[in-house]
């Protein structure tokens, strides 16, 4: 999508900031950690993405940066890391913990000292591994370790020209996906079925990988805010919901959709607008410059005053980028103002009794109505099959 | 497979036997740790594969084991967790960290004296949170908490015939995904399209998902011994290698075969057959009663004596199970003794240069030859296209 320059000049301008701000921080420098699941952080600083083991970049107040990586993936990242200095260290190792006996790994005190690092912070702290940790102390002590989530956030909180045209591009292909659900849904089709066909429509149009484990859910499984896909056959007149992002380039969007077949019970048909609605008005809240926390409060009691208070879990959106959920949350307790140039998805679910449903497309924070990412026919699918 | 009394017994029988070691441990109780990308444990123990957020089984020396999870996966967990008693407690919660005000969410204080936890074990220890631990020793103190991973191998380590039936099915589902490929592989497609095809053939066949994220590499990114495929569009000539695995039932198995598409040069097929006959080497020598390391040293040294000891970066076999590599790994610094019903990737990696591959298949550990659970056409793949 973008030349070789522009995208080198992405990534140097990510450090730098970081650089920067380490300018004025008592810390020396800035451990960002990832894992195959959690990858942002290291993808967005050095276009690297684990497997089997995990990682980190290494960033100094002043000087060079290094990629982290345990004992197998050399070959791996050196074809993909923008950050060329690599350091082979057995903390990053995979799970299966072998010793890989004769093989020179750098140890903390020889990478710290290389960077000239006493005082260091973590980023993706929450998952940080406690025993990473117990040999980082070993060589700087606990006093000089502390989380730096919130330094790596000014930088990553607003997202660039390059990287809103990716995530334009993750949500155009997960529509895609979605299309051909809608294409080829039948019933008696298994959940498993109809979350491949929207995976492989995906991988065919341009998505390097699915942008989480996606899912359909049918039926009684359709209650799961957080679901994976069953060999459950879907069925006439129960809501069958998907939840379908592509990952492009290490951003990852994702569209949200419930599908009814055949004829939809009135009951049902109420409850599903009741959430289109809601994410009309939120979408129609999300400008710069209103309090994250009035949003959720408007669209939470909306849909309290129609009666479906109780279906509420969380919400009604979510940060997105190198996740398909990130930081920040918009919950009716957040404590920021939208800005321009901050990315949400705008995630309904409700779910009562046995029936729930997503309705969800991603949105880029402008000062009057934001960019819709994904409008893929924000209606009710009832299909006639 | 299996009608549900007997995979209900095998899943009381896994919490049976933890609860018997318990009885002769200074610990009174073990939290298995799993995440989306690291799922054995849980997955083991209560069938739940979490995914956003993370999760963990509590078994108590005594009573009733819960599964925790975080705040948005209870109608997910309560759909798939053999564990019934489910417990959302905000240390599981996903990375994007919401607050989820108003959520009635449990305290460590709470969950641990429920099952009378003074001491407790961690399993899955080399990824179990420094945050997390952080809460845990504000409950407990730091003295009473301690590495588990050992207690739980006794467990796991040998695999049932439930165990040894899903890794049987899911390495005959990843022969499909391979055979997909070799049906419709040509030149120019590109490693994400054929990685596709694998991945879609085997959700087709019966997987619930792919292994791991399973790749193809070729020409210079052959080298890659853990690789993510590229849109690199494959030529004639060069080696294309297939690490290609389905899940059944959370059990992962995995398929390694290079293809060359034409002409293979006699470099390359010299190479190639190095790497065959040390996978058939492997297989031949893996035996109960032979020391693991013994398997390493011979094979090492046959595919030095042939010239090509710099290509070996590990190996030659790693354990599999809920994961596709998983403890413990075959090196020439194993302690152990190989043992009936324990199950293996026999995994021959091979770089050097611009070329590597590799040859990987499933075994059971038998007393004389091991049982096969993969053997699609161990030879090389030299296809006239």
């Amino acid at each position: 999508m973008f030349n070789s320059s522009v995208i080198e000049e992405e990534f140097s301008s990510r450090i730098q900031k970081v650089q920067k701000l380490l300018q004025n921080d008592q810390r020396d420098g800035v451990l960002v950690f990832s894992t195959e699941s959690e990858p942002y952080g290291v993808r967005y600083f050095a276009d690297y993405w684990p497997s089997f083991e995990t990682t980190g970049v290494l960033i100094p107040r002043e000087g060079e940066v290094s990629l982290l990586i345990g004992p197998e993936s050399l070959t791996y990242a050196q074809g993909h890391s923008k950050v060329k200095n690599i350091i082979r260290m057995k903390d990053f190792r995979e799970s299966s913990q072998p010793d890989y006996p004769g093989s020179k790994l750098a140890t903390w005190e020889d990478v710290l000292s290389q960077h000239k690092i006493k005082k260091l912070g973590i980023a993706g702290w929450h998952m940080f591994p406690y025993a990473i940790m117990h040999n980082l102390e070993a060589a700087i002590s606990k006093a000089n370790i502390s989380d730096a989530d919130q330094l790596i956030r000014q930088v990553t909180l607003k997202k660039s020209p390059v990287e809103q045209a990716c995530l334009r591009k993750a949500a155009k292909i997960s529509e895609l996906g979605f299309k051909a659900v809608l294409e080829q849904i039948r019933p008696g089709m298994t959940e498993i079925q109809l979350a491949g066909i929207a995976a492989g429509a995906m991988l065919a149009n341009g998505a390097e990988a699915t942008g989480y484990p996606i899912w359909c859910c049918s039926g009684p499984n359709s209650i799961q805010a957080i679901s994976r896909p069953t060999h459950r056959k879907v069925k006439r007149g129960e809501i069958i919901h998907f939840s379908v992002g592509a990952k492009v380039e290490g951003y990852s969007a994702s569209l949200g959709r419930p599908v009814v077949l055949g004829k939809c019970p009135l009951e049902t048909r109420k409850f599903l607008q009741v959430g289109l609605d809601a994410e009309n008005m939120t979408i129609d809240l999300m400008q710069a410059g209103t309090p994250a926390s009035e949003v959720a409060k408007q669209v939470h009691a909306a849909i309290t005053n129609r009666g479906y208070g109780k279906a509420i879990l969380y919400g009604p959106a979510h940060g997105c980028g190198q996740m398909e959920c990130e930081y920040p949350f918009i919950e009716t307790s957040s404590q920021f103002i939208l800005e321009e140039n901050m990315t949400f998805m705008v995630d309904i679910f409700l779910a009562q009794d046995t029936m729930g449903f997503r309705f969800e497309d991603g949105v880029i924070i402008r000062k009057g109505a934001p960019e819709v990412l994904s409008s893929y026919k924000r209606k009710l699918n009832i299909l006639e099959v």
